[in-house]
């Protein structure tokens, strides 16, 4: 059994260790830019931890945690194609610094990368792998398409919202989480408690980016704050004070996203104060804290010695900013 | 052993029967719609085909089979967003009827959708068959960059040019053998001389794409013909043209190619003309021989008794033009 920091270590070389290249070189740059970008490699991390819940070999997860975070990060590229977003992580993104078609296949050459990595999979866990891998893939296209449609719409319900990051972003958490389990020779109830700790901590990731949009610093968010706001995004916030809102404060919050010669800063300010006025900021509060709680009492729920599970759930509080 | 006919009506029949639905449904629609479109199955039929060689069970390559397919007419999804292309086989193309986000979304889910087909691969042929398509699949984004590429280039040469069709055309008709060949049971020596003919038969087939392009007949190319020509592209006929040309010719071409007023019927004229003056259409023409007897002479080297290699042999031979 290894600790959550000579993992954190483990994957952080395996990453740097990529050899991504071949010819031509140009569609590989764009490959190896946006992986030394780096991040917190969450996924890859979910995947090492859940293995190293069951097995003494969590290493031999290191492949596929990598395909995981390759996965996701080739869904970045294509995603500011499709936001026409020039900016990530404070830095050009592939679809900035080199264009549309760059963007388009190198990411499609990361996809397939992703399935190199995967092919690595000890054999005997190879076709369960590739299964979740897949289906856990096709889940973050739907999420992702389902997102896309909601920017067309003003009548987004919150369960729609809650299906959409359930897709979007908590099922790559959770297939993160099912194939290091996999590798770890998990059984059947282990991996479904497993599942159920990493969609929840998966939503209560996603509310809580949604909160510091709003109410966090730019520190913490890598980017400016009220990015939502601006782009009139349905986040949890903005559906949540539409619901709680009376006619006309339903009203006053159109014509302020609708407004387009009012100053960013003053639009966030003035949207900030209805929602303080509603207690948006409140519910979420409560609902992140709900779903990470019921995360917390999945992995509890799970039959091994407590210790095992020690190094993920201090990776999950530190996530959720639950350090102790 | 099944005949070419049999094999012709199973591929098309599984094709037909593949379920591409799911939620959101507006993310298959683009994938139902372009599998439908249909063309030849060459890639499926290569590699049942191949399987059949040298298995009475030919028909457990399918899914592999449908994965090539899929996987082939996704990257169609993409090159059209790459290439402005609106319409395909005569019919708008995704992204000329949905647009970029949903060919480029759609595509993703489709190449995933090609994975999951081949996760139904026996799990003795699994790794071998994942590596083989992966390895053919990064080959052929390879391609597409470099003829991406040689657009912006004037003095591609002709080294150069069959670097880029061996990739993006010929490799995926070698891969789609070899998954075959694998599934199939074949040996190195016998997968060996079945990548050759592949490759050759790649080769050719797309040489004699070039040669359509030119004199074929509209309703052989399924598109006006000329078109080559008049997008200035570098195929193996103007890339020749500028190779034998003097000077003066040399010239002239470049002119033609630059001249935005004329009439397209006009300038592709002129441009036959020159091809004709320096024997061009020969020069192609003797090429695909080359190629395409070089691929039937791999062929020959398999040793299992001829009439198991007949209806690949017979497929080969449709596919050039030289049914017997």
């Amino acid at each position: 059994m290894y600790s959550l920091s000579e993992l954190q270590r483990s994957v952080a070389d395996y990453m740097r260790g990529l050899d991504v290249d071949g010819n031509p070189h140009s569609l590989y740059e764009p490959i190896a830019y946006s992986l030394a970008a780096g991040g917190k490699r969450l996924r890859p991390m979910l995947t090492v931890l859940s293995c190293n819940i069951f097995s003494d070999n969590a290493l031999s997860a290191l492949p596929a945690a990598a395909a995981l975070e390759v996965f996701h990060t080739f869904t970045l590229l294509h995603d500011d194609v499709m936001d026409n977003a020039t900016v990530r992580r404070g830095k050009p993104s592939v679809y900035g610094k080199w264009g549309t078609n760059a963007a388009l296949l190198s990411g499609d050459a990361m996809m397939i990368y992703s399935y190199k990595l995967l092919q690595q999979t000890p054999v005997e866990y190879l076709p369960a792998v590739l299964g979740c891998f897949n289906y856990t893939a096709m889940t973050v296209c739907e999420g992702q398409q389902m997102d896309m449609e909601f920017e067309r719409r003003n009548d987004v319900t919150l369960e729609e919202y809650m299906a959409m990051i359930d897709k979007k972003t908590a099922a790559l958490l959770a297939g993160a989480t099912m194939i290091g389990a996999i590798q770890g020779g998990a059984d059947t109830l282990s991996r479904r408690h497993l599942f159920s700790f990493a969609t929840e901590l998966g939503v209560a990731f996603q509310l809580q980016d949604d909160l510091l949009d709003a109410y966090g610093t730019e520190a913490q968010l890598g980017k400016p704050i009220g990015g939502d706001i601006i782009e009139g995004k349905k986040s949890f916030l903005m559906i949540t004070a539409f619901d709680r809102a009376d006619a006309a404060v339903r009203k006053q919050l159109h014509s302020l996203l609708e407004e387009k010669s009012m100053a960013s800063d003053e639009k966030i300010t003035r949207v900030l104060a209805i929602y303080d006025q509603l207690g948006v900021r409140e519910i979420a509060e409560r609902e992140i804290e709900a779903h990470f709680s019921r995360a917390m009492d999945a992995l509890s729920c799970l039959e091994v010695e407590p210790e095992r599970v020690e190094p993920l759930r201090a990776l999950a509080q530190s996530l959720l900013g639950r350090n102790k």
